[in-house]
Order: C-alpha cells, then sequence, then structure tokens
C-alpha cells in the first residue's frame, strides 16, 4: 500500500505528542477549511456572501467529507493541494447547498488558504510550545534557586576549570528557554493571515464585491478589497496583515529562527544532562520511568532518553530552519519552488520543537541531581580547580605571570604524581612565607570559590519577573526590543 | 486524533510515487521486522539457529501482527523503536512458537536492526531513482540529439550572452543527470548491513553461539562473531561491512551526499524548463495532462507543474543532506542523539529525490520544445547576440581592446535607439573597409555562430557508453574513480 | 608566502565595502585590545584598578604594537586567540610600565574578551546595516508611490498571472526590507557584553577586587563580581548581559537570524531585478556605472550585475546562520568546538550583509523602470491575464465552475492559434448576450484590472511612519512584539 | 583601513597551516594567471598562438605584477574578478610586449579562468588532504594493532554499555579516515579544467582559430574547439571535461561533499578524544607542547586543544558544502549569484578540511593512551558492564526475557546500594545452582569479554591493504563503486 500512517515511528521526539497531532495531514486539511470558511464568513461580514451560504459551507468544512489521500495524489497536477481541494469541496457544498457553493472560495487564490491554515496550525504549535516552556521554565528556575549552593566542577573544553554552582548552571539553561519563551510569544501572536488573491492585488475579491453590488471593479468601493482583510484575519484569530506576503516571507523565516531557538535552548540544557549523567560523572540523572532508557541488548542500561529526545531535535530543527531562510529568495508575485518547499520543513521543524519542548517539561521537572558525586567529583583533581584562586592570592607576591607559571608547573606536577596541589605547594618557600596551612586549605576549598554564582541566580530568576525588570539595571539590553514591529507583509 | 496518515498533502513531489510507497511507516518496520528475519538465518547459516525457529521467525514477521502506532509512542522510552519492537514480536513469535522466541534478536542490539532496515529502505529507493534517472538519461540524450542544430539564445546573468543550440542545453542536463547515476550506483550497491551488538564488537552473537556449542566465550570460534557478517548482508543483499559501523557513518553521509546530487542534477533541468517556459521565453513548455498547471483562480494558467515539483525538492534535500553530514559526529561506541536525528532526514530526503525523479521522467519524455520561439527570441537584440564574434573579427583591424570598446558602445547605441546592430555598424568606415555587407550579414548571423555545440552533443552522447569511453581521450577525467573503494565502516 | 590579503577577490558582494573593513582581523584584534581597556576601565570605576594603570592599559592598546600574523598561529595552542593576545599584550604595557601590567586582563577569560570583541565588531555592522537599509526602505518607497499606477504583469509559477502594478512590487519589497530593519535594530541595541570569567561566576574578578581591599573572596562585596557588569557594558557601548553567557548563545543566534533576513529581503529584491531585467522581460534596468555589468568576452553584456552581488549573499548567509543555531548546543561551561565554530561564519554573514546592505542602496536607488516594456509585456497573451476578471463576470450567467472551464479552453484556444481572448470570445453567444464589445473590452484591458494595488501601497507606505500606525487596525500585527524582551543570557 | 590580513585570527584550525597558504588572494590570483598562460599554451600546442606570445604571456604572469587590492575591489562591477584581471594582465603583458597582448584570454570568459584556478587550488589543497589523511591513517592503524587487547568501557548513550577495545576504537576511527582518503583521491583526481567560452559552445576559441588560419568559422576545423579541451588540461594537470560545465556543477559540489566527509570523519576521531580526556574519564590525553592548550585564566588547564580545531572545522564544513550543493540550481549558461555565492564557501572548506587533516596529524602521532585509566573505569560499575553476557549465560536457565529482567534489577540494586552485581547476585538461588562462584567471576570480567574485537582490528587493517582485499570477503562492498565514473560536465 502506497499511503502510510504518520505514526512518527522514526520520530520519537514527536511520536504521539499533542504538537504531532495538530501538524498532521488531516489538521492542516482541517485548517485550509478553516481558511475557506473564515473566507465567507469575512465575505459575510462586509455585506457580501449571504448568512445562508456561510452556514451551508461551515456545515461541511470537515476533512471527512473529504478523501485525503486523493486530494494529496491530486495535488501533484497543480503542485499544491489547494487546487482540487477548492474542486472537491465545492462539489461537497454544492450536494449541501446548490446556491452555496458559488460562494466557495470566491476571488481567492490557493495560498490565499495554504498560508493561512499554515499559519493556524503554527499559531496552535507555538501555543503548545509556549505552554510547555512556562513550565520548563519554572522547573528549572526550581532548580536554580534549591541548588543556589550545591558545588560542582565547572568545566570547560571538557576539562575541570573552577567551581560553579549547580543553582548557576539551572540559570543558565532558564536564560536560554526564557529568551525563545519571549521570541515564541511575539512571533506566535504577530503570526498573519494571508490574503492577497491571485497576484496579491486583492482584484477577484474587489471584483465579486463589485459584482454583488452592481457595480462594475473600476468604481468599486473597497468593500471587498483591502477591507475584507480585518475581518478576514478576525475570523481565524490571525493578525491582520499590512500586505499580502505571498512573497515577504518574514512570518515564515522568522517561525523557522524561532523554532530552532527552542530547540537550540532545550538542547543545550540536554546536552549537559547527557554529559552530567555520563557513567564516570554521575551527576544528575533523567527521572525513572517503566522501560525508560532501556536497552534492546543491556539490562542495567538507564540512558539518558529524554534528553536523547531532545538533542536529535536540536540537530534537525536548524536545517528546516535554513530551508525557510533560504525560501525568502521567492521570484516574482508567486515561486515556482520556494513557497513549495517550505511545508514540510516547517511542518516537521514545529513538531519536533513542539515534541522537544513537551520532553524538557518532564525532564526539567522530574531531573534528579547528586550532590555526593558533585563533591566527590570536586576532589579528583587534588585541588587543580582552584589554581585561578591560587594564582590570584599570588600575584601581589610573584607577579601575576609569574605566579600563573609556577601554579601550572605545579598542576602538572600533581597530575603526574597524583599528589595533591596542597602537597605540591606545601613546602614552597613563596607560599609559606605567605599563608598559614590553614589559610592555603581555605584557599583550596572549591565550595568556597564559587565567585558571584549567588547573586548571578538571583538575577536570572528576577528577570523573570516582568514588572521586576522593569526598572532594574538589567533593563538596557531590551532597549530597542520594545519597539520591534511586524514582519508580515 | 493524534495519528495522522502519511499522504503527502504538503509533499506533492512524491505524494503518490512509488518512492513513497517504500518509505512508510510501514515498510520501515517491515525492514526491520526482515532484518530480525535475516538475523535468526544468518544464525542458522552458521550453524546455530535451528531451521524450525528461523521458519517460525519469518512466518509472523509481518506489519499486521504487530501495533505500529503503540510502537511508535513507546518508541520514546528508549529512544528508539527497536527495544518495543523485540518486546511486541517476540510476544507474536512465542503466541507461534514458545521455543522460537528464544531465537528472536539473538545477541542484537537496537541499531543493528534499525540501520540494516534502513539500507534496506535506502537500496530500495535508489534502484527506483536509479531507473528513473536511466529513463530521464534516454530522454534528455534524445533531446540533445534531436535538436542538436535548434539555435537558441545563450543565457547568461539573466542576459542574451552568444547563441547555442537546445541540443547542448539538453546535453548539459544529460551530464548532470548521468554523474547523478554514477554515484546512485556506486552509492547503491556499497549499501552494507549493519551487525555489531551492543558496543561493535559482536559480543552477545558470539557468546550466544558459544551458548549453543557448549563453549564458553573465551574460547569460542568465531562461528557467531565475524563469521556472521558475511551471511546477514546476503540475507538482506546488502553489502558485508568491514566493521561495525555504527559511530563511522560514512555510509550514511555518502546517501545524503548521493541524494542531493540527484535533486540538483534535476533541479537545474527543472529551474531551466521553469525560464524557458517563462510567458515572454515561451521557448519550451511542460507536457500537457488534464488539470496539470491548473490554478484555483486563474483560467488561462499552465504553470509548470511538474518543474515546480523538482525544484521544491531540490531546494530541500541539501539541508537534509546536512544534517547527516553533520551525524558523522558521532561520540562513543554509539551516540546520544546524533543517530537518532538521521531517521528523518533520510526518508525526507529518499522520497523527495524520489519523487523528483519520477517526475523527471515525465518532464524529460513530454517536453514539447518551440524551435520558432527561440528563433524569434535570437532577433530580440538586433544582432548584439554576436558582437563577440563582431569583436573577434575586428581584432586583426583594431586590436582586441579598441574592437570590444567599439561593439560595448554599438551595442548601447543599438539598445537605446531600437537600431540593430548591424544598422548602428553599418555607416562605419572600419567595418566597410573590411567585410562586404554581406559578409557583415554572415557575421551577424546566430544560426552560424554556435561555435562547438553540435561536436560537444556527440561528446556527451558518447560518455553515456562504457564501451566507448573506456579508451577516448575522456578517460582522463575518471582516473582514481576506478580504485574507489568502501566507505562502509 | 602563507599570509595572504583579505581583500575580497573572492567576494565582490563586500570587497571594499564599509563592513568589510570593520569585520578584518586588524579590526576584531583592536575590539579585544578595546574589550581589554573597557575592563580595565570597569575595574576602576568600581574603585579597583588605578587611573594610572587604566591609561597605561589604553595608551598602548592598539594593533599595530602587537604581530597579527604570530597571534593568528599562536592562536592554534590553544585553540584561541586570547590566550597569546594576553601574554603579548601584557608585554607591551609592561615595556611601557610595568605595574601596569598587573592590570591587565586582571580575572578575565579568553572567552569575556573575543565575546565582548565580536558584539562590538556586529554592533558596528549591524549600525551600517541599519543606515543602508534605511536609505533602501526610502528608495523603494519612492519607488512604489511613483509607480502606484504604473501596470505590469503580475507574475506566478512564471507565468503572467494578472495585472498587479510596480508599486505594488515595490511595495512588497520595501515590507520585507522594513521587517528587516526592525530586528535589525532590535537585535543590535541588545547586543551584550560579556563578563563571566572562567567558568561564568565572576570568581577571579571578584578575587582580585577583595585581594584589592584586602579582604578574602569569602566575605568579599561585590565590587568586582556582578557590579562589574554595569561598568563593563557601558565602557562598550553594549547591553549588560543578565549572566554571562558563554554557553547561553542566543545572541549570536540571533545575529544569524537577522542577517539572513537582511540578505533574505534584499536577495527577493535582487531577484526581482534580474527576472525583470531579463532580455526578453526588459521592464527594469540597473544603474548605469561605467564598467558596470561587463563581460570579459561579450562587448554587448550590461549584466544585472548589483542584483548577482546580493543573491551570491543570499545564498550563502543562510548557512553561516545555520552554524550559529547549530552552536546553541554548547556543552558544559564552555564548550570544546561549539564556540570556536561561531567565529568565521559570524564574520563573514556580517560582512555578506553588509556588503549587500551597500550595494541594494545603489540599486534601489538607481534602478531603472521601463513602463513602455512592462504596457507591451502585459499585451503579450492577448488578454489571458485577465481571464480571472472575466470569469468573475461569467459566473452569475454560467455558474463559477462552468465560467472557469469556458475560460480556460479559451485560453488554450488562444494560445495555440494566436489569436486574441476577444477574438476568441466574440463569437460566443453568452457572452455577446451579457457583454455589449465595449463592456468587453473593458474587462479585457488589465489597465482597469489591477484590485487594491493602489490602497495596499498607501497601507505599506503608513506603516513606516510609527507615529500613525499606533492607532490603525494593522496594529494587531505587532501585539506580542512590543514586551519582547532581552535574549542575552 | 579597509583591507585587513588574512592571517586566520578567528580560525585557529587553518591559521599558518600548508592549506591555507594555497587559498590565499594571492594565491587564486596566480592560479587565475595560470589558468590565463595555460590557455595560451593549450592555443600553441593546436597550431595557434605563436611561441614568443606564450613566452611574453607566462613571463609576467605573476601576482606581483598586479594590483590584488584594486582588482578585488574592481571585481565588484562586473561581479567577479576575471573581468578586470583580463584588462590589468592585458596592460601587463602589452607593456612587455605589445604584439603578445592580443593573445591574451583568447577567446575566453571570465569562468573558463575563473573555474579552472578553482580547481588547481583544489587540487593543490586535496593532495595536502590526501598526505595528511594518509599519515594519520597510518598512525591510527598503528594505534588499533598497538591497542587491540587494551580494555576499555564500550559507551553508548553516554552510559557505559559492554567492555570494548582501544583497538576496535581506533580501528573505527581509521575506516572513516581510510573512507574520506579514497574520496579525496577519486575526486581529487577527476576535477576538470573549465573550457567553454561565453555560453560554453568554444565559438570564440573557434573564431579566432579561424581567424588565425584565414578561415571563417562556419567551415573551421576543430582545432581551437573541441581539440582545445586535452591541451587545456593537460597544460594545468587537470581532468579533461566531457563538456563545459559552467551549470553543470558536480565538480563544485563533489568537493563540498567530499571535504565534509573529511572534516565529519576527523571530527568523530576528536570528538572521542575529547570525551575520552574528560577529567573524571582520563583515558587517553593529546600530546603536550609549550602552551598547547592553555588557559588565559587557570593555570592548571590543558584543554584538549588539537582536536577542539577539529571539531570546530566539522561543525562549520557541511555548511560550506550544502551552499555549494544548493549551487547545483544554476540557470541558463551562466547564472546570475549561484556560481558567485560558490567561491568563499568552497575556499573556507578547502583549508578547514586542510587544517583539520594537518592537525589531525598531530593528534594521532601523539596521542598519549592511559590503560590504568581505562580498567579503573571498566570497574566503576561493579560489573552492571558485562550483565549482557550474564543474560545470556542465564538464557537457558531463565528464558531470554526474564533473564533479562532479572538483571535489570540487579543492576538497578546495585546502582542504588552501591554494592557490585557479584555481591546483589551472590544469594541468587538459580545463579548459584548454575555457576560457581569462580564462573561467575570470570563470567563478569570484562576483559573477558570483547567478543570479536581482536578480529575486527584485524579486518580493518587488512582492508587498507588493496592487494589484500581484492579477494576477500569484504570486497562486495565494493560493488559498483569500481566503474564509477566522470562527474566533470
Amino acid at each position: 500500500m502506497s499511503v502510510g500512517t504518520d505514526a512518527g515511528l522514526l520520530a520519537p521526539t514527536w511520536a504521539g505528542t499533542p504538537a504531532a497531532a495538530e501538524v498532521t495531514d488531516e489538521a492542516w486539511l482541517q485548517a485550509m477549511l478553516d481558511a475557506e470558511v473564515a473566507l465567507a464568513r469575512a465575505q459575510h461580514a462586509v455585506g457580501l456572501t449571504p448568512a445562508a451560504a456561510v452556514e451551508a459551507i461551515a456545515s461541511v468544512a470537515r476533512t471527512d467529507r473529504l478523501d485525503l489521500v486523493a486530494l494529496a495524489h491530486a495535488a501533484r497536477a497543480a503542485a499544491n493541494p489547494v487546487v482540487a481541494l477548492v474542486t472537491a469541496f465545492t462539489e461537497v457544498v454544492a450536494a449541501e447547498d446548490a446556491a452555496a457553493a458559488e460562494y466557495v472560495h470566491r476571488g481567492s487564490t490557493s495560498q490565499d488558504i495554504l498560508d493561512s491554515a499554515t499559519m493556524l496550525v503554527a499559531r496552535r504549535v507555538l501555543g503548545l510550545i509556549a505552554a510547555d516552556l512556562e513550565r520548563t521554565a519554572a522547573a528549572l528556575a526550581a532548580l536554580a534557586d534549591t541548588h543556589r549552593h550545591t558545588v560542582l566542577a565547572g568545566r570547560t573544553l571538557a576539562q575541570h576549570a573552577v567551581p560553579t554552582t549547580f543553582g548557576l548552571k539551572a540559570a543558565g539553561w532558564l536564560r536560554l528557554v526564557a529568551d525563545a519563551l519571549v521570541r515564541v510569544r511575539a512571533v506566535g501572536s504577530a503570526l498573519p493571515a494571508q490574503l492577497g488573491g491571485a497576484a496579491g492585488t486583492l482584484a477577484a475579491y474587489r471584483e465579486y464585491a463589485a459584482l454583488d453590488r452592481g457595480e462594475t471593479g473600476d468604481r468599486a468601493s473597497d468593500r471587498g478589497g483591502v477591507e475584507l482583510l480585518g475581518p478576514f484575519a478576525e475570523a481565524l484569530g490571525l493578525a491582520e496583515p499590512v500586505l499580502p506576503w505571498h512573497t515577504v516571507r518574514t512570518p515564515v523565516a522568522e517561525l523557522g529562527a524561532v523554532l530552532q531557538l527552542v530547540t537550540g535552548a532545550l538542547g543545550k540544557f540536554a546536552l549537559d544532562v547527557q554529559t552530567l549523567s555520563r557513567t564516570e560523572i554521575g551527576e544528575v540523572s533523567e527521572p525513572a520511568a517503566a522501560g525508560r532508557g532501556a536497552s534492546s541488548a543491556m539490562p542495567q542500561k538507564r540512558n539518558p532518553a529524554l534528553a536523547t529526545l531532545i538533542v536529535a531535535a536540536a540537530r534537525q530543527v536548524p536545517a528546516h530552519a535554513l530551508v525557510l531562510a533560504q525560501c525568502l529568495l521567492a521570484e516574482d508575485e508567486r515561486p515556482a519552488g520556494a513557497w513549495h518547499a517550505e511545508w514540510q520543513p516547517l511542518r516537521e521543524a514545529l513538531r519536533l520543537a513542539g515534541g522537544a519542548a513537551h520532553t524538557a517539561v518532564e525532564l526539567a521537572e522530574g531531573l534528579i541531581v547528586h550532590p555526593d558525586r558533585m563533591r566527590a567529583n570536586l576532589e579528583l583533581t587534588g585541588g587543580a580547580l582552584v589554581t585561578e584562586r591560587l594564582a590570584v592570592a599570588l600575584a601581589p607576591v610573584l607577579g601575576k605571570v609569574r605566579a600563573k607559571k609556577l601554579l601550572t608547573a605545579a598542576s602538572a606536577e600533581a597530575a603526574d604524581t597524583g599528589r595533591t596541589i596542597n602537597e605540591v605547594l606545601s613546602g614552597h618557600p613563596e607560599l609559606s612565607a605567605r599563608f598559614t596551612p590553614a589559610e592555603l586549605s581555605g584557599l583550596l576549598d572549591p565550595a568556597r570559590y564559587t565567585g558571584a554564582a549567588d547573586a548571578l541566580v538571583d538575577r536570572a530568576l528576577r528577570a523573570l519577573d516582568p514588572a521586576d525588570t522593569a526598572d532594574d539595571t538589567t533593563q538596557q539590553a531590551t532597549t530597542g526590543q520594545e519597539k520591534e514591529g511586524r514582519h508580515d507583509g
């Protein structure tokens, strides 16, 4: 059989998640029907299409009245599914009410219907994503707050660097998620309806309006032209565009950009969870669930499956966003390929981001932290982790350059001999002269060298509260964002 | 309902095409079952699993015995579908033959099954693509041959340049398709089976083999280890790998590269068809078919729908190939995300390339050429198209630099005044002294300035014949390719 | 010689443009030195580093005091250029003022310096881009206004569709540029300084501060920690970050997204210019300049060189943006590769976008429009361009479906026979009964079927004026954007 | 100053490496001059251009005779650097020998020169890469052989899986490098010269030839047309193309594909080195060198700098390859943007891959392996690493499904309690009945569960030897590759 089930067998990130349900062929087809109904309603709202026709159209605008597979196959003839859909749907309406059939897709063009449907679908998925990012952010904020004093090794270039806190680490994840959430909301609320007619002039809409009113198009009022934009957008719950955006594809490119921001933000979180849950590190675990993280071969396995689902999404979405960005290069009034190349990448990016956000809630809310392993790992390098602090302490004695050289040598000696930094340095005259053994021990205690981690956690938590940020010092980072306007064509 | 139909509503390039049928969730699931059966057969072939168990396993290895949707959703727990599949399939086998159930997935790991299934699927689609590229190439070769004397304007940077022939244009498309075909065949015939066990050492396969023979693993012969590679690959009709390639992902990256070569080659052809069929140019038309190229709004429209389907694919596949190339960075013995990110992009790239190739056959076989429009367009610039030739003719008189300057000025004058080059130049003393009016007219005839187009068409046609190319002068371009070896791990 | 000149020989889009000058190795090195100076100033501002040391540091912070090539090569040892820079710069300062050398890079880490330098560079280029987009937008607005009644063929899927106006076409380009400009300003004004120290805790900054004040780090005030963020950002003219963003890479990912929006917007404009300037179409020309659009072979050539420079950029930038988006997946406190992979793509994206914007000013301000060719092309199809209008007119007579079928057949007949639609339809009884010949001619006049093009131009122009948009109906498209906040870590 | 030094300040992967020197603006300009000289030589070889002119041209074909920066800036006028180059170079030749100047660039077009130059540059860099991959492969082969019995934890999804050997791990890296090397050689040896003239018909070449021989173009022999292809290619040491490939861009797309294969292969190796050198894992170290891996902040740091340089390259090259693949969609006889977008991505991909290969030699040859840490890490999970083996051993007793469940529970208990698997299982009646304590200890010894690792290492080493692979069982993976032909247009 040539038609399959879109179960997500190869996409466990989104299989069975709410976002996946919003982007099926069926859902998209329904959204196209919703757009046809909204068009009829809008035309009624400006005094054209009669109420009875609108009701007849609306009453049968359900996917079960159409043959989805036949429509999909027929779409090849026109290179888009709307031409066949209009034919089939007109027949469905005609069977119900022959007069109403004359009002189907009146004055419209394929792209008006499909773009508006796409925005409807996108808005629904962005809504899901926003809700999941909010929950994820709340969970990460709680982790940041709870673990503001939980010390662990900061790692840079895969090596222990200096100590940090798990709270600050979580605060970093939180910032990413909060950044993404701001953009999701901004883009989501500005998604525009599409209405332009064959070449974006609204001509046929006006023409039908004139016809209904017995005017000729030349002397037409604008009742069925520009005046239709507002009611149509309103009927769909979308933003009203400045212009038809058949080849002004900012909204689509921005969707790609925001979706890759979502999976990138969550992907960083997931990647860190994977690293921290490595067998040798063991500082966090994923929440347990029956069968979670199982292997088909190895009984002992507890794989970081949730993080893996998220990382897998994060590796794919930027490529989809790239296609959408490339499709800004759409020639003429409507292009021969650039528009057509957007649909599948956008669909997949939506469900990958939706699935990743859904997964991130579970990961963030259930993440298990192992402070004992963090403490144990801090000891692994015998104090090398705080040589930066020693270098500062010795700078006044030796100068910054010599102090760093001395400690580089001491670290190498410690690593080679298995002794601690304290042991290596203990006999060093310049240190003995400067520090008592107790002072030296204090300097070498990782837990006492976490810098401003605590204050930074506070900043990250405070930045979540809009009321609070309105007048604090971090506000300057928002300058210019506030005036950000439409991107709708 | 959360599970949709994979009808390709948003992907008319592949909706309903043979390639699409090969990559459905159902097809992939069947390929995984095929891999499980092949494993049992191979283990039998090396003297392990009993024939009765093999037959029991094979007899129920059909997707209709499993709940696809449940498997897809369950895949989230392990981040891949095989763990749940093995559990479910083992139960199916057990219901048939409890003893046989012990031989299901014996010694295996998820990635062995899924990678082998993926290669099976890919091989099938590459087979379809190769067949379609062959037909496309044959049609393009016929166009090249038929139109070797059909002159049209060569266009560079969107402007008329110098004359060329439609035959040479078709020969260029042909070279691209032939290049892609060579690579499709090479990659397709080298797709390897995957067999490695949990971390690529084949340990559990050997262990079960030893168990069956009452040996301990330490003293095991290699009957169930390396010796299993050949029979397993053979049972699947795939190439035998040098090593397990769980994280030696050359085969997957190469698949991406070859698929983007396919759509890139066909995309160039399609893009030219779109340009040549522009209303103002009108030099080719797509083959007509009922409803083909229709618009939902405009009665007169005959859109280049086939070319649009191909271009749409060509804009998407490189992004999928990029993901596959990025996934070469797969850490450890099996990675946490990089492998998982391959599946959907590879599936989509396969069906986009398959759909594009399917479409290209129709486009190439049915392309309608309008030599009259080509001739008419040649006249548009009043001879500016052959000023290069005049520049050569005048070089001995004026020197190359002055000749070019003179003709640049003459071309500008012709463009500004609407006169022909001949008219502009007719009074020019240096030309009159050199050429008779008849000679000048001859030099200005586009049909007499097609260079080596004819000979080049011959070269392109001859290069298709392996017997012929074996000893002609173009062979040097193949040096080094012939020794090209395995990429299989 | 192993070190070349960065002249842009292979990048004419940016060669010699102002943006290119801002992103050279020298410019980036200077920006790093600027960051070191800003750090010293900020530490002075919070009562630490003495004024004399600041002045000594600032006085020698010039690239001519350093060996750029040696630094670049030395960067391989640490995988970033800052380690070697700090060593070399400290020596330069020491030679000037040995005491001041102790205050160089105090408490800092490579990424603080390089990220801050990168943001400085990016801000400068975004400033150039914004200015060029403003000029481009102004020129496009003027085109839209001037040509609001200039009728030309609207083209969809490479075919004539229905009439539109050149004013509306320019208005579409304008919307894209305006969209991009809004984002450029928003992102540009929010670019944050980077300050975090070795692992983002600000620990060494605090430690030095405590040392200077004779405190121990444990009891430190926050004078050299969080308190340093504001003054450092201020010294650089950048936004103050909420957190160190070593692995909170939203600002970098957003830069990629906005730069691809810039080249995508300009690329659409340029692509249309290329199409409209095709020899057969000839509706616009690029502004002339000596040597502009010349060919090395063909005297007559006037290639659309400016548009080509822009399109070339638009084809590259999304790939750079993709790398930046992928690098959101930056593991740990600072990653081993993801950060390092950002620098070149961001540099290239900045100068490509900068060069494209610079080029677009010239293209938009100098674009030559040929209304006569537009009129001539409108006649090419004998009226097929307005069959949509006829279909509307006939709908009450024949019904929508039959009307469209009739006109599809008539269009095909016209195309096959070379007759006009008017001629084909003239004998048709249903039309004769309905329309007088004069009415039919009126319906078939492309200039009288431009729909709401004029009103749409007004909308596009009005949307540029913030005062005006504040209370018109299009405002709903901005909902949600206004609250958009920080993306800075 | 607007022109910078191309020192690679932001690209330590290639700064100062041999590959970087081959792709500078100067090197590319020289290659263009080399192409001009080769053209003159080829025209002489077929009896046209006089020897004296060839020598005059060759004698001044050096970059120091030209103003690189002026050429780069002038390139904006034509959107490519060749037009200005031809003008300037003609003047240089004329100053030397006025008659010879007439033979410069005779019959040629910009793209012939630039494409041929690009292939020259690419061939040189591929040569460097091949040599470095050979050395890397040799070093990895030695590691594989030396460490064939060095046991370490196989890791999957970031968790210990089952034991493997470091030899097998190195063998996997080796396969990747060997795969890449095969493709580098194949692509490198097939890089074609470009020769087609203005629109790919070779017309002007023929025309000049006819002129020289006093023939008219119509009756021309093909001495200066197709016959020129061989001598021109030979003069450059490149392959002879079947056709001009101005818009048959397989060679460029393949270059992108092979370069991403190189960095992908090396990137996987580098990524594993980073993981294995994590502080907690410590199983390998990078070779030490003065300053290598230093931090600007932390004295103790020994960052995996070489691996980081390679990973940074691997994250960038696929994006460049994508642009090259997208540029297969090159319209007409020569495109307005697609060609122009290739140059910078190809250059950057070449030097990134070249720098990565250069770096990989040092990393592979100097890699330090710590078998003691490997052994220590094997003990970390108290034997959980070999529960797969126990599951096999218990399968005959408990059945496969029950055995796995028992061991999953035992592993969880071990992890929770800190006891070893042996301790947890020791009291289990079903095990006691089956295995003696010594047998159980044997089963739980990781070093005795490495499967076929040793035999697989042999296969990987043997596959490197072409003589050997010719008739072994793995040959089937090469089927079809051997017939792979030209991709040259």
